[in-house]
């Protein structure tokens, strides 16, 4: 049992939970939680960490995972993001899809973020999109970094199902348009409102910075500016909000 | 000017921001940010606290405020909720509606919550609200306190202007109904979806806590039940995101 916080593992947890970078190169995340960590497959799972509690109350089967480490309670906590740590613990490997993989035969439902980079937003845009049916999310480099716990956390699981990647938007953009998708931005200016607007079987719809908004070679590229109409002195609605309001509207089937 | 955290007026703010008894007791809430100030009219402003910067910058008119105090830089952080302050800040009178200010006569828009516990959430829902237009936002007593600092920034300002009251959730029902109000829960066993429903022109949305959903007594006393349906496997949607995609379905005109 690992009972010292200066554990050469525990001290490699604890980079991995602070550092975007250490996550990149390793290749991998932290997830935390019976949920969480029961939704990943034991297959990608490098370490499993289980609190001493845990392991005694015996209810985590650890059959089928490989490197499995009893820690103590107190080393436990002090990797543990809540008050009450559920006792487990997983480094997995990071998921990892392509452009590629997308097909485009049956019509598609794609998300493209620029730059979101509230944690929070960035993790309840994907539960929402995986809602929605979405096939594949986009990011530009400027969100947040999706292996962040926050972002983990919010998601609820989505992060392990719903197809991502990162690459520049612009770029994408061209190559959805050569596929016959077309490309709606959220804008508020010389945009029409999302209700009038007749969508394409093929859609990808993109999401900007919460301040900013879609930056201006994004903007320039979509097909379609579309906005959403807000009463009272509202001017802008949260980055979460509004994709949650334009996917349940345009996919809905 | 004063130049110590131990001053009365700083020790004052300090505990009114930390505290919802302290607000309630004093009936105030406490404000921050340029935006924000401006935001509340200078009447029901009771105290307003300049740092030394801005007051030097002269970038901030205090005529028409009374009590206005200069505070060291130092002094002002320390009360700051963000890394980079703009060095205003106010304590101002709550904000007081009641359920007697509705109308019925043209419709109505209402928003109940029950229970909603995350303050990012209820602000968010509340900037929402706004944006679609509702009347009324009426919350159970189990509801995150909306003096809080957190739910008052993320309003963006609804605070302000969007009438809302806390009262018990199943007496309100109950009037509404003698009204004509129909009044629909998101729930997700028993229910319709939400699209195949015909709303009426007096609506009122019923939304429940992040984790356990409207409770039972509260269902108990709605007309109707409606379900966002999720693809994939999603279990539930972010509070705020429900809210979202049901008050801009329901009430887009």
């Amino acid at each position: 049992m690992i009972s010292s916080k200066s554990n050469a593992k525990i001290k490699n947890v604890k980079k991995l939970l602070n550092s975007a970078k250490e996550r990149r190169l390793q290749s991998v995340l932290v997830i935390e939680g019976l949920r969480l960590v029961r939704e990943a497959s034991p297959e990608i799972c490098e370490q499993l960490f289980l609190s001493e509690s845990l392991s005694k109350a015996g209810e985590f089967d650890t059959s089928l995972y490989k490197n499995v480490e009893i820690v103590s309670d107190e080393v436990f906590r002090s990797l543990s993001d809540t008050v009450t740590p559920q006792g487990v613990l997983a480094v997995v490997k990071q998921p990892s899809w392509t452009l590629e993989q997308l097909s485009f035969e049956n019509g598609c439902r794609l998300l493209l973020l620029d730059d979101i980079q509230d944690p929070g937003n960035l993790g309840t845009i994907l539960r929402t999109a995986e809602a929605a049916g979405v096939n594949m999310v986009i990011m530009s480099e400027g969100c947040a970094d999706i292996f962040n716990p926050k972002v983990i956390r919010s998601t609820m699981g989505s992060i392990f199902r719903l197809p991502f990647v990162t690459d520049d938007l612009v770029s994408v953009i061209e190559m959805l348009k050569t596929e016959g998708v077309t490309v709606y931005g959220a804008a508020l200016e010389g945009s029409s409102d999302y209700r009038e607007v007749e969508f394409s079987e093929k859609t990808a719809i993109v999401i900007g910075n919460e301040g900013n908004g879609i930056s201006g070679n994004v903007l320039n590229a979509v097909n379609e500016k579309i906005r959403i109409p807000m009463k009272g002195q509202i001017e802008s609605l949260n980055a979460a909000v509004s994709a949650a309001i334009l996917l349940y509207h345009i996919y809905e089937d």
